[in-house]
């Protein structure tokens, strides 16, 4: 059977989670694409594939067919993908391991996906995000973090309670800064060992009070005429130094 | 004078910026944002300041004041600035020096903008972006670029012409590439000295023909779940490496 009625109501259902609101009362969240459905459906995330009508599709999973038109109007991008799907979010509530990433009121969606892929590449091995972050489902995060948001626990968790969990499991907490700052590649091997990097937001950087609460800063190197990188470049650069 | 209609021509022409064909044809486009004016009047760039009613301007040069409305239509954000500006565009040329950043087919505004602000912080001295680049006076772009276009000689030329001049003038030209690949962190100050960095397209990378013209392939060591990196990210830390 193929849904061909735009005013169905699950298609409307579906339309709805493009807005933060709705994927938060349904706990469920869209994503776009066959690569990040591939991903979804590997990591146990789906709930149902939606694809275009006639379309082949070999997961063993729930599945609505719906017209070209329906597709469009689901999905975030100008060009809508053949195939979507419904997801269901993860509750992580569990720091794993000790080498963490704290993202501080990050507000692009393009710089929190770039952040999380680039976690995954440098060996970061949980993502806090504090609770005024961007959304991590908002559909340009998803499609920024390439499908790597489904290989590394990411939690929503106060800053403040973030640092105090690092305090309590001696893990060192590094903020971003040239004042008084040590420069990232100078760290020892075993000063990178275990670490929680924070970055803050893109407009007003990390608060007093967070920075109060650093035991380090770290600054990269840069021509003085730039006043600072763009917060995912950074953060990037800084986990690349980290991992190594 | 303030100007208060929607209607008028110089409102329909200002607004028509926000389409490269007419940034094509004026020679012109827009800055928004007291910070971009700035850096746009400290270049010498600016022909005209477009500024709400009643706001005082500090600048010697031509000042058009509208109303909010008019500065809602000619802007590309959801909360339009209370100033912009109407620039002429720079006609580069030359290639200076010899710390080049090739850019080949970079499509995405926001990473356009980022590897521009990288590249200058991390010593380039021109960016070259090849004709099917999106266009550097795009307004996500500039404000990517947070005003440091301004700092920097772009100018766009055909790939291999722009491979061409530095076989002639004996600046070694890197790829990016893990098959054959140097690690980045292993360059040695003399591979440093010089050099012209290639970044590809964001989904295709660089082409088979522009590979055979590359001196050498760098790579970013990284855990291999990962298939690739953002690439203004990639670019970021391979010019951090190479401004070492």
């Amino acid at each position: 059977m193929v849904l061909t009625s735009l005013e169905n109501d699950k298609v409307k259902a579906l339309v709805r989670l493009q807005q933060k609101k709705y994927r938060d009362e349904t706990g469920t969240y869209l994503v776009e694409g066959e690569h990040l459905v591939e991903e979804a459906y590997k990591h146990g995330s789906i709930l149902q594939v939606i694809a275009l009508e006639n379309m082949p599709i070999s997961y063993d999973c729930d599945i609505l067919y719906v017209t070209e038109d329906i597709l469009k109007k689901i999905s975030s991008l100008e060009n809508p993908p053949s195939m979507m799907a419904l997801c269901k979010k993860e509750e992580n509530h569990e720091i794993v391991g000790d080498k963490i990433l704290l993202l501080d009121g990050i507000q692009d969606p393009g710089n929190l996906g770039t952040m999380i892929r680039s976690s995954l590449a440098f060996g970061v091995q949980t993502i806090i995000l504090s609770p005024n972050c961007v959304d991590l489902y908002n559909p340009k995060v998803i499609r920024g973090t390439q499908g790597m948001m489904f290989h590394i626990p990411i939690i929503v968790m106060d800053t403040k309670d973030a640092i105090t969990y690092m305090k309590q499991h001696h893990i060192p907490v590094y903020g971003t800064n040239v004042v008084n700052g040590v420069e990232a590649s100078s760290l020892t091997s075993s000063e990178k060992e275990k670490y929680c990097l924070i970055m803050g937001n893109e407009g007003s950087g990390l608060s007093d009070e967070v920075f109060a609460l650093c035991d380090r800063n770290l600054y990269i190197p840069m021509n003085e005429q730039v006043e600072s990188l763009n917060v995912g470049v950074a953060c990037s650069i800084l986990l690349y130094e980290l991992g190594r």
